[in-house]
């Protein structure tokens, strides 16, 4: 048999569905909760902020959802995306193991936020929606939203973290190439940045805070809704696709992976690729491993608390059960800025506390080694988010050889690193400084992020 | 039938053979005379900075020529590369034009460059070379050869043209990334860098500077060779894999281009895409129009003189029969620095010469708007190189839609702009000028750039 390197499928074998995990859990997830009145949140509640469509997604049971025909189109352009081999990963490793990458950098956007960007504006033009604002960390998600509203006609105003603001001028010249405004984050132009800044004018800014921002603004005009890249159910569903794919591809290859592995920041690029595969765990008897790799800087998985918080920073979310930091947690600079986020999402949280999902924390110097030495094994230079999924699959298959085992090892290379390079630049120049939350840092942040009791 | 927006192959559809168009030229080029002596050069003469497969490569008339197994291996890491079908671009133009473009960006390097970086390492180890020297100009280049050095286990030191390294930082740091030392010409290292920056201590630079330094060094140690990335016969060959593609491709989509665009430097991402285009006009009854696009400031083609030139700054190359501005030329700064070069390879001139290539010279300004609206429709945002090979497209389906006609018009997207961010943001500052060199300029330049006659 000759060896192959990249399992690619034709647009005709695309899946035509997302799947929704909420069908298959043993303990569905506990309500989002009004802050105010402590019930359940309804679809109304939800309405002012985001298009009924994805509302249905967010709280659907549904096993499967049609993706529809104006969506499909754009996912061509760049879906179904490659399975890759790591020959020369695994060769400069010495391992005994297979490894396997999906790789979700090579459309526009340079990363999976693609997957859901799309959607998201389809949905929100479909429901008249004029504009739309968001938030966005590393840029990545920022850049997959403005080609998407871009395309479909709609105005996007972004909220771009400070500390990648300043680190990444390259994405945001990129939204601006696709006619997006962006803005730095805390900003003055909302009531919760002024707040952030009055106590810190110096704030480097987080995912929670641009979030609150972006919120404010959709809150004030019935035509301009809010769209978030990660965390939320209905982003999570138009991440399976990741996996659905990933599944094909594996029957093609006639091989099946022992453990997959996805960097962790708010969820979706991991539940993207793993939950297609815990259903084949749940229904069809398979028994592959789901790891989460998060920055030791923001380990809400590993030493969070399984509590309601909210997913913003000033409070305007429903009450989230998750595992958190506490929603005023502001973590280090990392380069990872997409994984910089107090929370994990509402799915990922029921199904770690569950014992479904595996979690550990990663410093980001050793990911920067693994990126390196994936990118010069493998070509392709690595996004630093993508860089801790990386080091999972090199401690999985290091600690299978230990055994003297092989394993068939995948993970998602979620992005690539092209407007990193200043992360890069630090790391060969030797600083790159490690930072570890450690448990009192986490227990004065949760003491200091209260939410309302009822 | 399914609307299709990418052709793909799978990697046993890969093409096993490069095609050498030199065996179907109906006039053979001139051939390479020594500067010295005014003979036709040697393998002899090539040996000192070249290795002998290649130097073989490049006097070769045999038709095809395989493809190493080593090279496969590589190639298969990116290899067939997708047709696109364009076809929010064609929306948004309201053309009844087919507009394709084959994708070369999707790999490591970024561009078509991986395609002969691969085989000039695996060539240059074969033979126990120890370290490679080159030139880059916008940087694809020097990306594409230090992976491909990296790989092989080679050592690489890359002359980089001064307004590049200053205007690109990230591809200076993704050489470093991949293990190569990377140097701004003109630099103090070499006899030949030296003298120019006594002329003009703030020398941008040329590719034929860069050529010249990089080459001196290589002429100084029998275990280093030099390898350039354009221009040379056997470059080309390697790059025509990529029109070789794009055949079985528009064969699987039942249709063919009426017309093949890239944008030219030295030629061999057009080459590579349109020369098997070339063979089928010429032994198959096709008569696919081939169209060369180069920028204004930069015009061998369009407005160079046809004669015996060198092929770097300081004449250290064989003299090459070419159309040439003269060796001594500096283009202008325009962000597209891989077409800044003088000179067109031997091949392209020869047959631009008897009539088989067209060839139109462009403003860059021009070209930025069609990349942009390339960026905001298809969503890839293009190197500034290839925006050329756009505006040349833009022309086509235009001028078919006046004429009332729908062409059926490929071209090639040679790489990715995720590097030149810089460019694109002066562009959204307005502050891109337009040059155009004038008759007299490159009247002056040839005057300057004589060489010895026999």
């Amino acid at each position: 048999m000759e060896k192959i390197t990249k399992i690619l499928l034709t647009e005709n074998e695309m899946p035509r569905k997302w799947y929704n995990i909420m069908a298959d859990m043993p303990n569905k997830p506990l309500p989002p909760l009004h802050p105010a009145t402590g019930k359940p949140v309804g679809p109304d509640d939800l309405s002012v902020i985001f298009p009924m469509e994805l509302i249905k997604q967010e709280v659907s049971t549904e096993r499967y959802i049609e993706i529809p025909d104006e969506v499909l189109d754009l996912y061509r352009t760049f879906r179904p995306s490659p399975l890759f081999r790591a020959h020369n990963l695994e060769k400069a490793l010495g391992t005994k193991s297979k490894i396997y990458y999906k790789y979700e950098g090579g459309n526009y956007s340079g990363s999976h936020k693609a997957n859901t960007a799309i959607p998201q504006a389809y949905y929100n033009k479909m429901e008249g929606v004029r504009r739309i604002t968001t938030e966005t960390g590393a840029g990545q998600w920022g850049s997959a939203m403005s080609y998407a509203c871009n395309h479909f006609g709609l105005e996007l105003l972004v909220f771009m973290v400070r500390v990648s603001y300043e680190q990444k001028p390259g994405r945001k010249l990129m939204m601006n190439a696709y006619n997006a405004r962006v803005v730095p984050s805390p900003s003055t132009m909302t009531v919760a940045g002024r707040k952030v800044l009055e106590l810190d004018p110096e704030s480097p800014g987080s995912l929670g805070i641009a979030i609150s921002e972006a919120m404010e603004i959709a809150a004030q005009d019935p035509y301009t809704k809010y769209s978030l890249g990660s965390v939320l159910n209905h982003v999570i569903l138009h991440q399976t696709i990741i996996g659905e794919e990933a599944l094909i591809q594996f029957n093609k290859a006639g091989d099946y992976p022992d453990v997959v592995i996805g960097c962790f920041g708010g969820g979706s690029n991991f539940s993207g690729i793993s939950f297609p595969f815990l259903r084949e765990n749940l229904t069809n008897g398979r028994q592959t491993r789901l790891v989460a790799v998060e920055p030791a800087s923001c380990p809400k998985l590993t030493m969070g608390k399984f509590t309601y918080d909210f997913g913003d920073q000033s409070g305007m979310t429903p009450l989230l059960p998750m595992y958190t930091l506490g929603h005023n947690f502001i973590p280090d600079k990392i380069h990872a800025g997409g994984l910089r986020y107090h929370g994990a999402g509402v799915l990922v949280s029921q199904l770690r506390k569950d014992g479904f999902v595996e979690a550990k924390a990663k410093m980001q110097r050793e990911c920067f080694e693994g990126a390196m030495l994936f990118a010069r094994t493998e070509g392709i230079l690595p996004a630093p988010e993508s860089s801790y999924a990386i080091a999972g699959a090199l401690d999985e298959a290091r600690r299978a050889d230990l055994e003297g085992v092989s394993k068939t090892i995948l993970f998602n290379l979620s992005g690539h690193g092209h407007f990193d390079i200043t992360a890069y630049e630090k790391y060969f120049e030797d600083y790159l400084p490690d930072h570890e939350a450690t448990p009192e840092e986490i227990e004065l942040s949760l003491a200091n992020s209260a939410v309302p009791t009822f």
